[in-house]
């Protein structure tokens, strides 16, 4: 995670159930919790799908914190009735990486403007 | 890769050497080729390391194309001796995965600005 002026980047990774996956692309290409997540200011996010060589799916997230108080906002997201709803139903589509309940946070180790 | 605007996002992917772990971190947290990706229109350029369940290291990638002819530009960047003589130093530390001879280039499945 990398800091500039206010923006911090983040990284993360978890494995899609590969019976999910057309299910998973089609709930994320409508609004979802689109309005949430800028609420949280989470901004430019990106998830990316790759089959790794152990023959799996994984999702790679990329996005950028604008706001000033990140625990607060994501508290705050955690504690939305749609946002719990809609982690009901992806959550159960992923794969956590062993050690993780969720998706696993990413050392960030280069980072130019 | 999503366009919104002029701008492209990529997400890639890579294997890490094990043993080339900390002269490849070491290597990017100096100027190397910044000033050669600022020419060729790469922007908000970040890249996570992760260690995943098969027991190995992998980088990813993201990045941002704001200019207006991607291939142009990526040929330059690639013509350029000094990005030769940078690749000639990373590639080695790099493990691609099988059926790529580089970072292989993931499919992006949602974007939220």
């Amino acid at each position: 995670m990398t800091a500039t002026g206010s923006t911090r980047r983040f990284g993360m990774l978890i494995g899609l159930r590969e019976e999910c996956a057309n299910d998973y692309v089609a709930l994320h290409a409508g609004p979802g919790v689109r309005d949430l997540l800028a609420a949280a200011n989470i901004r430019n996010f990106s998830i990316f799908l790759h089959r790794l060589p152990d023959g799996r799916l994984y999702e790679f997230g990329y996005y950028e914190y604008a706001g000033e108080n990140y625990e607060a906002d994501m508290a705050a997201l955690a504690a939305h009735p749609r946002n719990t709803e809609w982690l009901a139903l992806c959550d159960p589509m992923q794969l956590p990486l062993p050690g993780e309940t969720g998706w696993a946070e990413m050392n960030q180790v280069f980072y130019n403007p």
